[in-house]
């Protein structure tokens, strides 16, 4: 984190999802905005939009890192203040964890898998709620993964990362 | 521009510039300020730094779409409330130019001729203040690059655009 | 695979490895320039060093996808044919995923991880070897997946995805 | 260039040309290949294609930088050997001019002037072949930047930078 800066925090999670994983996910933007830090995702539905709702909710600022160059490839869910248009595609999943001083992984499929490892390979802290687990015979745990069970507990750990 | 949001207007400039030229930048970042956009740069020095440096003082929000991928490789300027880490080098350029409504090049080098060129290659308009011209034989010039000779013109040209 | 070329296999891993890991890489691009299929890699060391040195005593072409823009930048090892520079860091792995038309992952790091996962996003097959394992619950397993234990099955795996 | 390895000619230009600009791009990569270089180019249509078609009838390796992330997306021309699939969208010219040795600018529309300043910006010499001129008061013109008035020019100037 940048001092004198607002902390960014990252919520990844797939594009779709049922009412539980977004309602997890909306709790998560909610509670990050209170807390006073900006909410960064992938700008679409799902676990992107549950999370950019809590955080709008909370009177937060919203930033979405959108895979798509202009609004009609990337349309941006309702809850995004600033979009950012990459025309990346998937390769802006680097961008994600890169900008975010935390992560929190919800759910989520391929990609998200993809963001927790690029945050841990760019020394990005991640804290998962109901994610992927991943392991390779003889490579260490990071002390960097970290797993919660409520969206009160994730945010908990992922401003406990932060405040190091 | 998406209907409901702020309007996000680019300045894109050298990271090295003269005191002449970096007082236009901060012109140009006071009065898109003072009309409600926010402000997107390079996140860099030169036109970068004195154009953020003006919007925050009119209260402005700042976003700096950098070259490196985290705070040591890429130091944003003191001016940027929200520093995008892309680890891509030139090639965020596009994403400048993507995600701005329109564009003000102030001078610039290479880095912004490139930038000029992509904005139009997008759809993005273009007002230029004391920088890049150039054409080729037989291709048209473009309706969305025009010039403007101080930076009030500038941001009421840019402004222009948006309101179409 | 692109009907008339050369079906192009990628070798991703970590750019350090045992000597181990290192020989079974440059089994399995003996074993892929053998059978005539282009390799393309990370183009920096371990694994990837590995793997193109192999391609390369059996009279294959091989291309490094580079992380840094240049050659002071990104040295490429010495079994490299065409490196391309990117100058995207980590955002050039999902480059790797989407030019190949199978992945071979042989044991490798987080940056070996996210491959896998972009890899299955972009419904890429991947063959494993020695690598990492990966599970979510409730996510079902992507029959895109599957593993190997020795080069030759890896590779014969691998063709047998381009055969389809 | 790397020593030890063949040199990369990239040459850029419209997706769209006339007949006269695809002969002349025709035989600058036709010329490209009997020296002995490897040809880099968009992979789509226009002068990409006609210097691909030059290059392969010489019996020279093409390389396609493409755009989109796979074939549909994409669809790479006739003539290209190795497509790399980046997803990129604009983002890609960046790595066109950062992985070839010296640019051939042909004709074309802003994002080959984006290319040109790109390339200028990384160092890498461009010869311009009936394509943009562009100039900026107070900033001094590049020694990197020549032009030629036919394809054997073109090529001559070319392999005059490697040379050096």
């Amino acid at each position: 984190m940048i001092s004198g800066r607002k902390p960014i925090i990252g919520v990844m999670g797939g594009s779709q999802c049922d009412g539980e994983i977004y309602e997890l996910a909306r709790q998560v933007g909610r509670l990050i905005a209170e807390r006073g830090a900006v909410l960064l995702c992938g700008g679409r539905g799902g676990v992107m939009e549950g999370t950019a709702k809590g955080a709008r909710e909370a009177g937060g600022l919203t930033i979405g890192i959108m895979p798509g160059g202009n609004v009609s490839e990337s349309p941006p869910n309702p809850y995004i203040d600033i979009p950012i248009f990459t025309g990346l595609g998937d390769a802006r999943n680097a961008i994600n964890v890169k900008t975010a001083d935390v992560v929190i992984a919800v759910s989520g499929g391929y990609g998200t898998l993809s963001e927790i490892a690029l945050a841990l390979k760019n020394d990005t802290p991640v804290v998962g709620l109901k994610t992927w687990g991943f392991h390779r015979e003889g490579f260490p745990k990071s002390p960097l993964f970290v797993e919660a069970d409520s969206p009160k507990g994730a945010v908990e750990r992922a401003f406990g990362f932060i405040r190091r």
